[in-house]
């Protein structure tokens, strides 16, 4: 694949990682035959967190020291060498600084290639004719990419011992915080310089995040840069509408934007497969990673590669899923009570309330949106990814599947529910509510309950939402990376001249001092104070969670494809801020986030059915929407009920119709990875079969269809002329 | 696969087909060096029908004469040897009697197995690690089933010359008019014989059928068995529900059928992977036979195969078939009304009328649904012919999916619309037609329509529908093939003395003389008599349609899942009835049609969706029944059909529902030929990395998730217990 330039380990890009000072005794395991230039870079941080107050503290230190000295055997077994680095700043944390030798890498990478190999995922390596033993299993470690190579040192750490990895994780590890590895400073500068003067990302931009991110995080960027291309055509479409004053609720403009959804999605499962192709990572999700959490009944061999494997039967996880239901059901009910609270607050002041403080109390519910809500989505989260372990699911990808699954339900209500319940239940049954309202006593200046009002609520989702959205998401990570190290600071300084007047002579009382003094264990290093500080700064980083940035993407989608008939705008809205979400992400990962571990991935994952669920919800917003607030209904009539059922049943069919329509014509178009796929299996079929039967079979297999014409042609066939001229002439004879 | 004896060619079973007499120059193709007893069969008879008389005799005679000598040029291309034969009961009709010499079918078996794997529909043969290549190319011919055999002949016959084939088929040759196999009369006794006596059909049996069929038709019995089992839930439910005298419309029992209809489906998908997979069909719809008729635009080079094949730009053939909707809906419009009629006037004759012959006129409805209604059908099913040619499909496969469709739209309209218009329009609106008719001055004696009048309809068309299909099917065909040949004597005998009358001396007075005659032709054949007998016989018989008989099960599929909460006994009925039509069947193969073709088949093909739609279909049908025909409902009041709306909305999610949950279930248990088909693929990706590593990726592949524990563990740990001690004193010291 061109436009694919791996960054050499040994090469100017890794210098930024590797330590200057002299290194402990894990050098030993280093071979001394390798250069100098290829002396691995640190590979990952391992915060190790362990307790240093308390009661017992002969006891805390035996225990820490006993979990240290597992977590330094499991290094050892796996053949990983590292550093330790105490943390200074914090109490009772190392830093272990885990490097891969390049010997060790080389083998897990032959491992590794084989394996991927057995379950189809780079097929395409083992196709051409010439010396093919070398291009496999040269494992050729100095090509790597840094997320290969970071990914193929991440399963090593975290594997269970079956697998054969070290089974270090936070999970297993009582005293193990996090697993990290350090981002590459240059490559991110470069990543934002560039990505901030581009208008539009291209393929070769995506393969730069993918050989430094893994495919996960390109999958993400890739989908919102196809997202962004397709919005143009509803964008322009609602401008279009909004220029020329028509009507957008519209049978017509509904209907354009189910197509519109309907494609949007089928392309980009299109996209998708082209991109897995391109980067080699078809079928990779068939390589299911192990839970470590999942345990069993017992162990059993499994049927095909003879492993042993945990077992669990069947209709023990079915009445797991089935009981988890309630439980979802319950947290969802939960989240939807407080948002209906906020919104029917908001409705209140917005609409009813003309008491004192009006001015003030307008903004009560956008505090809600941003504080309480988030707040309670936190618990629901908590309290769904205890359902979710409760399920047992064998791999990660089922856990995250469900989990993600959940976690939708939660932003779907935050995001939905309120527009639902203004367009389904206020807009028609509102005005019954007044008399109560009159009769509690309450003033109020309403008068009449129309569609703008769901116009408005929409409009402040779309872009008080996106707002509030990007400044949590950017500003308020920029102020406090600002600010936190001066009141740090402040901190520290305070506490420093507490330590002075205090009798304890041991401690440290300046960084530089520590390193002088902690130079005497042989085991810790001497970093480069410039890396120990970038180090620093990255342990104190949140994790970078993808989930968010999915959510943000599919939600948007919702509110295009299900209710962009009652704003044509919001196409063109979404566009815009998808263009700053874009660049913004970049940032975000670059300086407000830790480095994501680069996993591999096939595409977006359960997204896609989610948009699919959202699409087909849209047939049934957009059908009621085009009749209730049609201006020939008359939406207190007992009939529109009826009617708007009616509508919706019609509109779902419409959906289910283009769905199939559009899904049956693009699978009568073949993909060009469709093309690519034939190819690389035929190619490599023709390969096996030439080894199987010789150098005859190339032939054979070449013109396989082409039966040899030879032996019959050259008969003369004049014999057999003046046979059959007997049968008919005998024929027409017997007359 | 045990179970799977195949006939070899030189036994005994073959015996029946050889040619007893001495043969033609025909035998000058046949090696001399094979031995006598292995001397090929007869594999098709290919029935050559010239026109004799007309104004110009002599032209005639050269075309028959041109025709035929191109026939006789493609045989001999493909290395086909034959004898002619002629039909001594028909003027202008000649039988070519093809046979493929062993050594022939050995290299077409040989190329037909490396394309299969090519394919990737035989992986399963190459994965033994001893002696490959023997197993894979020897192509043992003596070891193929009659069933292979014939298919392998059979795509010599008819294959493009493209493809390397001989390019016979009606389509091409004006003259050839039709090209099928021998029965094997052993066989087929034998296979009545058991089947009479079994009460179930096992799998042994269905192996037999496929050995001899072919997979589709197996594939046909498979499914029919299949059914015939699972119908046994519904008709015990069924009769309990009579039994008892219970509500049979009830809610539960509706949604007990939606369950059964989808569990079904879902467990017959994976029956069909099984078979695929113990028959080595899997992937075997990727052979892909071209259609003789598909020409092109014009000829481009395949991008996978690098072939040449003709293309046609995607969009002329989407425009093709946006054209031919409005035809198929046109078709259907004819049809509809048809049925329509037939049924107005069933239900005025029955409900009515009181008219004189009275009784007579009763059976008259009867009388259209047989006679008129199934050549109305004929008349459609050539109009869709017509349109499915024009909408140029490249492969058989496209061409034969979208006809089945077609065809099933008009069975559909058949079978279901009076019951549709009987539940729908008829019961909740026919009391408006009294006044019309008493206006109209005819007498009637009505009183009330009633639930009844539906569950009349359907046992009609399950007890009579069913009796009459059977007789259709059956006793006609038995009826002639006894009548038939003595009509046809007494034709002779008048005909001959008619001839002995006339002045025509070279005319054959009886056959024994003409057989005489023309041994001297060298080309011509001296057959056995009794041979050349059942040739005759078979050269009468209509081919058979596998159509017919899985409209006819897909059709009362719909009985039974859509109106079986009508009259729970409908599954029972059925079960009775297919427990006769799968032995029927069988005998309708052996005895009343020419020996089918043995074409492959991965499964039931496109009736699997058909029954998916039925299903669909059933959640509106019981839904709005169980509604409108509740003991509570008014059926006449206004708000009616405003409540089966909803029902009907409820109902189409709740099938939805189930089926994605049933689906996803299933999913999360692997069925066997999952697990067989990832063994298969793991240790054919082992052999093929021990080919390419050698001997120590044996190690390597059978271990690859295990890493060297080796190294890491020597190293002694005290060293590292010491410095971490060290460390982890430090952190406690500072405090």
């Amino acid at each position: 694949m061109e436009g694919q330039h791996p960054i050499k380990p040994g090469s100017k890009e890794f210098a930024h990682l590797f330590p200057t000072g002299t290194s402990s005794d894990t050098e030993e395991t280093v071979p001394t035959g390798s250069p100098s230039s290829t002396r691995p870079p640190i590979d990952y941080v391992i915060v190790f967190k362990f307790p240093t107050k308390g009661k017992e503290r002969e006891k805390l230190q035996s225990e820490a020291q006993n979990q240290f000295d597992i977590l330094i055997t499991k290094l050892n077994r796996v053949g990983l060498s590292y550093q330790v680095q105490t943390d200074r700043r914090t109490q009772g944390t190392l830093l272990v600084l885990v490097t891969c030798p390049i010997f060790v890498l080389s083998e897990e990478l032959k491992r590794e290639r084989i394996r991927d190999f057995l379950l189809g995922i780079r097929a395409s390596e083992f196709d051409n004719d010439e010396d093919e033993k070398k291009d496999i299993f040269i494992s050729n470690v100095h090509e790597l990419t840094e997320a290969e190579r970071l990914r193929i040192v991440y399963e090593m750490l975290t594997e269970t011992e079956a697998e054969g990895g070290a089974n270090i994780s936070p999970e297993v590890d009582p005293y193990v915080d996090s697993i990290f590895p350090l981002h590459n400073d240059q490559f991110n500068k470069e990543w934002i310089r560039t990505w901030s003067k581009k208008s539009l990302i291209n393929d070769q931009d995506l393969n730069k995040i993918r050989n430094q991110f893994g495919e996960k995080i390109a999958f993400y960027f890739a989908f919102l840069q196809n997202y962004l291309i397709w919005l143009a055509a509803p964008s322009s479409i609602g401008f279009f509408i909004t220029l020329f004053g028509l009507k957008s609720l519209s049978i017509w403009y509904s209907i354009t934007m189910l197509i519109w959804s309907v494609v949007f999605i089928e392309m980009w499962k299109r996209r998708e497969q082209t991109l897995a192709l391109q980067w080699d990572v078809r079928h990779c999700s068939k390589h299911e990673k192990q839970r470590l959490e999942f345990k069993g009944d017992r162990m059993i061999r499994d049927e095909v590669t003879g492993e042993e494997v945990p077992y669990c039967p069947a209709w023990k996880i079915f009445a797991r899923r089935a009981m988890s239901f309630p439980g979802v059901a319950v947290g969802a009910l939960f989240l939807s009570v407080i948002v209906g609270c906020v919104f029917v607050l908001q409705l209140f002041l917005h609409e009813y309330y003309t008491g004192p403080f009006r001015q003030v109390l307008h903004y009560a519910p956008t505090i809600g949106y941003v504080l309480l809500i988030p707040t309670m989505s936190g618990i629901y989260s908590s309290w769904v990814k205890l359902l979710n372990n409760w399920e047992m699911h064998k791999t990660e990808s089922s856990w995250e599947y469900h989990y993600t699954q959940k976690i939708f339900i939660a932003n779907f209500l935050v995001a939905y529910l309120s527009l639902f319940f203004i367009g389904w239940v206020y807009i028609p049954f509102g005005d019954h509510v007044l008399p109560y309202l009159t009769e509690l006593n309450i003033s109020h200046s309403h008068t009449k309950v129309d569609f703008n009002r769901l116009r408005g609520q929409l409009i402040y989702f779309i872009v008080t939402g996106q707002v509030i959205g990007f400044a949590t998401e950017m500003l308020l990570p920029y102020a406090m990376n600002l600010l936190l190290p001066k009141v740090k600071k402040m901190a520290h300084k305070k506490k420093k001249s507490k330590g002075k007047n205090s009798e304890s002579s041991s401690s440290s009382s300046s960084e530089e001092e520590v390193t002088q003094e902690e130079n005497k264990n042989g085991i810790e290093c001497r970093l480069d104070p410039k890396l120990l500080k970038k180090i620093y700064r990255q342990v104190d980083l949140p994790e970078y969670n993808i989930y968010t940035d999915y959510v943000e993407m599919v939600i948007q989608f919702g509110y295009v494809s299900m209710f962009s008939t009652v704003w044509p705008l919001t196409a063109f809205c979404c566009m815009i801020n998808n263009w700053i979400e874009l660049r913004g992400d970049a940032v975000k990962i670059c300086k407000y986030t830790r480095r994501p571990i680069p996993y591999r991935a096939e595409g977006v994952g359960p997204w896609i059915g989610n948009m699919e669920t959202l699409v087909w919800l849209s047939s049934i917003t957009m059908a009621s929407f085009a009749y209730l607030f049609h201006p020939s209904t008359n939406i207190h009539s007992p009939y529109t009920p009826i009617f708007t059922i009616l509508a919706i049943l019609l509109s779902e069919h419409l959906y289910l119709f283009i769905r199939s329509v559009i899904r049956s014509s693009l699978n009568a178009l073949p993909s060009w990875s469709d093309i690519m796929i034939r190819k690389s299996e035929l190619r490599m079929k023709k390969v096996w079969l030439q080894r199987l039967v010789g150098g005859d079979a190339t032939t054979t297999s070449g013109q396989i269809k082409k039966r040899a014409l030879d032996a019959a042609n050259s008969d003369s066939p004049s014999i057999t002329v003046y046979d059959t001229s007997q049968i008919i002439r005998n024929a027409f004879k017997k007359e």
